[in-house]
């Protein structure tokens, strides 16, 4: 059964998602399809870009993405096909892959202009239904990567945030998402750490102002209700509230600054 | 594998819809089952309708669609099986196939009676678990309508809103619908439009009293921002804000007055 | 087609699900896995248990169950393997199969701990990707149970809430959940009714101070706005309101006292 995900800003109330279901099922009635994410911001390209790099590692070659969040369907910025890792995803070429463009190996890049491929009629406004969500199909029960347009050799990466600042003092990064829970993941790698600091029984991470401690291992290290400094899932820097939300208890947001020393 | 689709006003926290799912597959472990949406409102028969009409198109022949937004669950109601171009739909008898039933060819219509098809016990209130997904699960694998009960001629049909009145000088219609990104879709077609004031180069469509300007082809025709009419994925004049919300900007809402002239 | 259920208190908006899915493909590419919910009040242990307990009964044998409501993950605490009625439950030990445990026959309690069926590196905050989700994967590929570890007989316990008080002039209950439509799901059962007060016509139920009336078979029993108390779909006395919603109308929650006289 051929992998196809979803990550798209189109929330799960509308009929938008099942359209593209649809659509999909028509051509590869035996797809895997899974929903990564419908609740992109609206617009958010950089959010959409960070969702679509957490859950593509976890994924088997020969699965095909398909991304939408598209505030420019309809004007001139093109569609891509992006095969990274043995795994292929199609997106505008609007940034959207950035995050996957610097963390894993470029196998090939097209642009998508194969009109055979695509549903009969085009609309203006829904290009992941009546484009992108064929082409997933298409590839999906074998069509090859070559069939969906030329090769191309340069789309549209983003500025993304400037990465932590290492010195042998410490780290200045920031907080770059906050999940579900409301912790704080920031832009500091375990690798960050283990290069200046990591290590040191007396480093301490501070929130704007406020010192959390030294890292901890996991939520649970410290009481209920107090802050906490750990790896996260993600490989980042994290802090949390053991059973509490830290974005909410520390004010906090992407972009506040987060110090180790 | 055959495809089962639910549209209902579960929502997704509550263990309804797994309960569904769950007797779909021990009888059709191998159905492909798709979530059209669970967040119409409660008891919102006519939004249930709308999205139920806007995802059916994009499915194949032979899918199953189960729809349950069923506040006269339990009382005399019945629940009936139509067919319309070779997909079946499952719902209760309220009129939540009612634009179903405008649009696309009716094949066949049953009431849903035979009880060696549900069930073993029927609760009062959960039709959606006890006979609907049972159901599906037998069309699935193979039952055949004619199974699930006798023929009918008549169905509960919907007194639907007023379709907007075309004349020489211009359409009047109203919003129909407020989408997840703010878009206002209207009940003025891309062929009411063609059969009056479609093609001329002054055309004005207004929200209420707001001119919007003319007729564009997608939302990046004006700036971030800025108001544009378009015909959206729907096929209906649709009002939206370039990267905004233009529910919220406009205070509009389902019946707001749009004019074209 | 081996079906796999994932219930968390993850949400929907972050990668999170989406992780666990790749994982679990990786290794059983045919599995069904379907959703009970993501909604799950963060780290709420019990409504967890109760979402789970309300579902299972509607799977078939050889179903995998995961479920991460996990506030102690890479402390000390245990993660399980529980298998009732032919069913696999997977899940931290911290009491959410107290429910699974009280209402189905035990079948083989373990301990999750042989790391060959874990991924490479454990995070020590993901348990859900890094272990239950790929022992998921095995188990639904065929692996048997004995592999995942050795057996254990005592398992966390929760405290539940006290069960109905039963006497020959009534009995006294609570609200133990309120869904999606705000209705009021009690812990008295249907049981609990006929061996008191059930059958009597002159019947009357209270929430808090307020009559509800007598019991009643569905909403519809009652004109659109009026409160009604019916057997529910749990099989417990539930109050709700015609086309309303009775936990917002009547200030009532989980806690909120039930009597039926």
């Amino acid at each position: 059964m051929p992998i196809i995900t979803l990550t798209t800003d189109f929330g799960q109330a509308d009929h938008y998602v099942a359209c593209m279901k649809g659509v999909i099922l028509q051509l590869a009635p035996n797809a895997q399809i899974v929903d990564i994410s419908h609740a992109i911001p609206p617009h958010d390209v950089v959010r959409g870009a960070f969702i679509l790099r957490e859950a593509f590692d976890y994924y088997p070659e020969g699965t095909v993405h398909v991304a939408v969040v598209d505030p420019g369907v309809g004007t001139t910025r093109r569609l891509i096909a992006a095969s990274y890792d043995g795994q292929i995803v199609l997106a505008p070429d609007n940034g959207l892959v950035s995050l996957l463009h610097r963390d894993f190996a470029l196998d090939e890049l097209r642009a998508i202009t194969n009109t055979r491929l695509f549903r009969q009629e085009i609309s203006s406004t829904f290009h992941g239904r009546d484009v992108l969500a064929p082409v997933a199909g298409h590839l999906a029960r074998g069509v090859g990567m070559l069939n969906v347009g030329p090769l191309i050799d340069q789309i549209e990466i983003l500025n993304l945030d400037p990465p932590a600042t290492l010195s042998n003092g410490g780290i200045e990064g920031q907080v770059l998402y906050v999940d579900h829970f409301g912790n704080l993941i920031t832009n500091i790698s375990e690798n960050d750490l283990a290069a200046t600091v990591g290590g040191r029984p007396d480093l301490s991470v501070y929130v704007g102002p406020l010192r959390v401690g030294p890292l901890r291992t996991t939520y649970g290290d410290v009481k209920t209700g107090e802050i906490v400094a750990i790896i996260g899932s993600t490989g980042m820097l994290e802090i949390a509230i053991n059973q509490g939300n830290a974005a909410a208890q520390l004010r906090a947001a992407p972009g506040t600054i987060v110090i180790v020393r």
